[in-house]
């Protein structure tokens, strides 16, 4: 059985990643701990520690991509919620037996050595869901 | 100096409170370890323990309440998410000093003998942000 340990980010959508960065850094008085251009997702992504947790900051490479067409359509602000669990194999076993529609239907490479999947948020309350297990 | 050390939670909006705990238990294996009646914000809460943090499922008791008005203009969804920080006032007094509009100029109480301050989601690119400092 796998277990939900933490929350593992938020992901907010930018309309301006350096801006935003400095915003954060300024503000809440956060540190950058690792910049990530993801060029097959079409977005450049900027963590933040938050303890045992993690802020993501989502800039679009290009308006044709998911993070660019949200912002489109809903203007910045948050994207989605990503929830670390143990065993990501079972948990997708989990929500297919609850007729959950996923994104992802296999784990695939995330950043930071992790497995990552997505569950479509009309299963979800209207909330983009990442599942991240740990490498 | 104050420091934020974690996600305290990612509150979600949703139209039907239990439909919704439900739904979280069957499908992500959470337990619900709080319920709260907020008579005073209009709204109804559950959280689920999420290792350090929280998921907050929040339903409205009308429709003429902040969430209420939420679901109405957005749909469920993820409605604000809540940093933990080890001293609120002196977060307040730096978000000032960067000329970040604020919802609670002065700490109240929340749920958990908590203290905490919402911010504008207009200084904050989109995201409603919520300040929690434990008791």
């Amino acid at each position: 059985m796998s277990s939900l340990t933490a929350i593992d980010h938020v992901g907010i959508a930018v309309d301006d990643l350096e801006a935003a960065v400095e915003h954060y850094r300024r503000t809440l008085g956060v540190k950058p701990i690792l910049r990530e251009r993801v060029a097959d997702q079409g977005v450049e992504e900027v963590l933040f520690a938050a303890g045992n947790s993690y802020i993501q900051l989502l800039g679009a490479l290009a308006p044709d991509t998911p993070v660019g067409r949200f912002l489109t359509t809903n203007g910045p602000g948050i994207h989605h919620v990503a929830y670390r669990v143990t065993d990501i194999a079972s948990t997708l076993d989990q929500l297919r037996r609850e007729q959950v529609r996923l994104i992802d239907d296999v784990p695939r490479r995330g950043s930071r050595n992790t497995l990552i999947a997505f569950v479509h948020p009309k299963s979800m309350g209207g909330v983009l869901v990442e599942l991240v297990q740990e490498g």
